[in-house]
């Protein structure tokens, strides 16, 4: 099944409104930081994978793969961009991943890169809005935000649940996000305040909202033969092994669901992920979910074999979400309080679970975490991209 | 380096206007019509690539993959979108070719698609400026025509070329297209036609510049496994073998090349097929280029060991590029007169080397065919990817 892969290097941006910064500054900054981070000379890389959703119809800027080969001085080498949505991210690791299976290359650089607030057109929220069906949701009105306030509607219905059940999902990605230095907000919220907070479109409220933002990660991925050649047992303590990684996908529209409260790509991205691991649900030390709206974060336990459906919520009730719980979530603060760049999302999942496996998340450490499971949405799950990583 | 990959059935959409067609309805004609040619069960496709530049710009539609897998029956599986610019099809291929070469999955399907003309926002050239610079180029008003024309002004005056010497490409191409039922235009032009049409961006003519469009076209993508599977004799005459595939990068401006009149990355991209192929350029047998404007037919033969510096327009003037000659080039038409729906563009070349390959490009047949390449463009050749395909 050809090569194993590792990740050498992570960098990250804190993740803020970037005025300050082009699209591809902001994409190097975590470039050169991962880079840093990995200690490996950077004529070693031999490809690029960029992801990001939005540049094209918020910057007129496509082709974003040799624009950044350029910037970050790595010309000539291979270069593309990757784009599912909100998924992007997680999907550009994947195919980086994959090349290095071939056997073709022993390195490349992943970077997820999005700015969404300083840009040339600033409508996010359409931009965002194709990531579901343009001729069959986005036609009719719907947002994203609509799209999850019908389904978190339809979720307490059935399920019995309130609205306070659910904001534990912020509470806890706002907790987190306080030691994060790389969070765009690090301040402790309450149920209250979410419960309190104006509406963006009922039942979520602005705290059941990820925030729209601007941020970059990155990772260096290398092949056990290079692994070997730069010293294998010296970089134990720093690499990371990608144990798996797996990719499925649903309808962009939820009205063509069968089952609109089932995330069925998330349950299949995750279970081909734990047999190509060879894990089950109960081996995950973390999980890095992604919780761009707090109904996500239940419906994403329930897909990924955490908790029975309909039951996400009681996993946060009993506080096994947390730190010290049986199943940390969004240990760094999530999509909701470290924020969601769209294409950058999943490289920091990614980055977070690298930096809880080396025991260097700080205050946020999960004790002895040895697995740990990112998961990146594209759309309301119509593209799922789960990557389980392993310390070695 | 992991396994071989064969192309086991191919699939196209007559490049036009198609206002008839939503873009998913656009794409599942190729994929149809390749699939059906494969001759394969569709439910063996594992992962499905898709190749497109300007529907989140056009149509404020991104998140491809998992649409167009919805649409063509395939959910649950893998699917993402590739962008590369204007080479996004061959990207969306190679990136297929390496996922099959990891040996993780036995078949992928590829689709190539572009709709430029009924959109939502009917503004192309604005789009297609994002394949270059929006920072640095775009922002002073520079189009992808005005590039190819400062591109075209300083190579005839360097290389004391004539705009006749240039217009043989076009009347290549269109003689090309006449017997191809899938191009655009199929009507035959002359060097007068070329010197005479209205100016674009002088010195580019209408006749120098390919057209506007839309189009679809797709491949099915195996392993060497499934191959045996399904008898390897029985598909011999059938199936075509990828020899090679490489990827090159440049910057995305102009202004920043050493040498604006040398192709560095389509020379290093060549370069590397060549290798990986062992094979030489006096080996191909024909060669898809990337015509997006006659110039660009001149400095690729230069840039891919066919002719000196300066010399492109040598090989035309001779006759070497037609059917008979020593390295026909754009067989069915390219992009010019066949068409250039951008991120479908790729595939089409890919599609129509097998048809050469196969035996099966009828008035075009390129006599005893065995080897040919195909090399396609994002932007004025910042990224370039190249495939070698082989008769087995």
């Amino acid at each position: 099944m050809g090569n194993n892969v590792y990740i050498a290097g992570i960098g990250q941006t804190a993740v803020s409104e970037h005025w300050d910064l082009s699209f591809r500054d902001l994409a190097l900054d975590a470039i050169i930081r991962a880079i840093k981070d990995s200690e490996i000379d950077r004529k070693k890389i031999e490809a690029l994978y960029v992801g990001n959703m939005l540049a094209g119809e918020l910057a007129q800027q496509e082709h974003l793969g040799a624009l950044i080969a350029d910037h970050a001085g790595l010309l000539p080498i291979e270069a593309t961009h990757i784009e599912s949505a909100c998924s992007s991210g997680a999907d550009a690791m994947r195919r980086a991943y994959l090349h290095i299976k071939s056997g073709e290359i022993d390195c490349a650089l992943v970077v997820g890169a999005e700015q969404m607030t300083d840009v040339l057109t600033p409508r996010a929220t359409v931009g965002l809005a194709g990531a579901t069906d343009a001729d069959y949701e986005v036609a009719h009105g719907f947002s994203f935000v609509a799209i999850n306030a019908l389904l978190a509607r339809r979720y307490m219905y059935e399920h019995n649940v309130k609205h306070e059940d659910l904001a534990l999902f912020p509470v806890n990605s706002h907790a987190n996000a306080v030691h994060n230095p790389y969070a765009m907000y690090r301040n402790e919220i309450s149920v209250d305040t979410v419960l309190k907070a104006p509406r963006v479109c009922d039942p979520i409220s602005v705290f059941d909202s990820s925030p729209i933002c601007d941020g970059s990660a990155a990772c260096i991925l290398i092949s056990e033969e290079l692994m070997r050649d730069i010293g294998m047992e010296k970089r134990k303590d720093h690499c990371v092994s990608i144990a798996s990684s797996a990719c499925a996908t649903d309808t962009l529209t939820l009205s063509a669901r069968e089952d609109p409260l089932t995330l069925k790509a998330a349950k299949i991205s995750a279970e081909n992920a734990y047999k190509r691991a060879e894990v089950e649900p109960r081996d995950i030390d973390l999980f890095e979910l992604h919780d761009a709206f707090s109904i996500m974060s239940a419906m994403s336990l329930e897909a990924c074999g955490f908790a029975e459906r309909g039951k996400g919520c009681t996993l946060a009730k009993e506080g096994q979400i947390a730190l010290d719980g049986s199943i940390p979530i969004c240990t760094m603060g999530g999509l909701k309080a470290r924020g969601h760049p769209v294409g950058a999302t999943g490289v920091y999942q990614i980055v977070e679970c690298v930096e809880q496996l080396r025991g260097e998340a700080g205050k946020n450490q999960v004790k002895d975490a040895e697995i740990a499971m990112a998961q990146n949405f594209g759309g309301s799950g119509a593209t799922v991209i789960t990557h389980i990583l392993r310390r070695i």
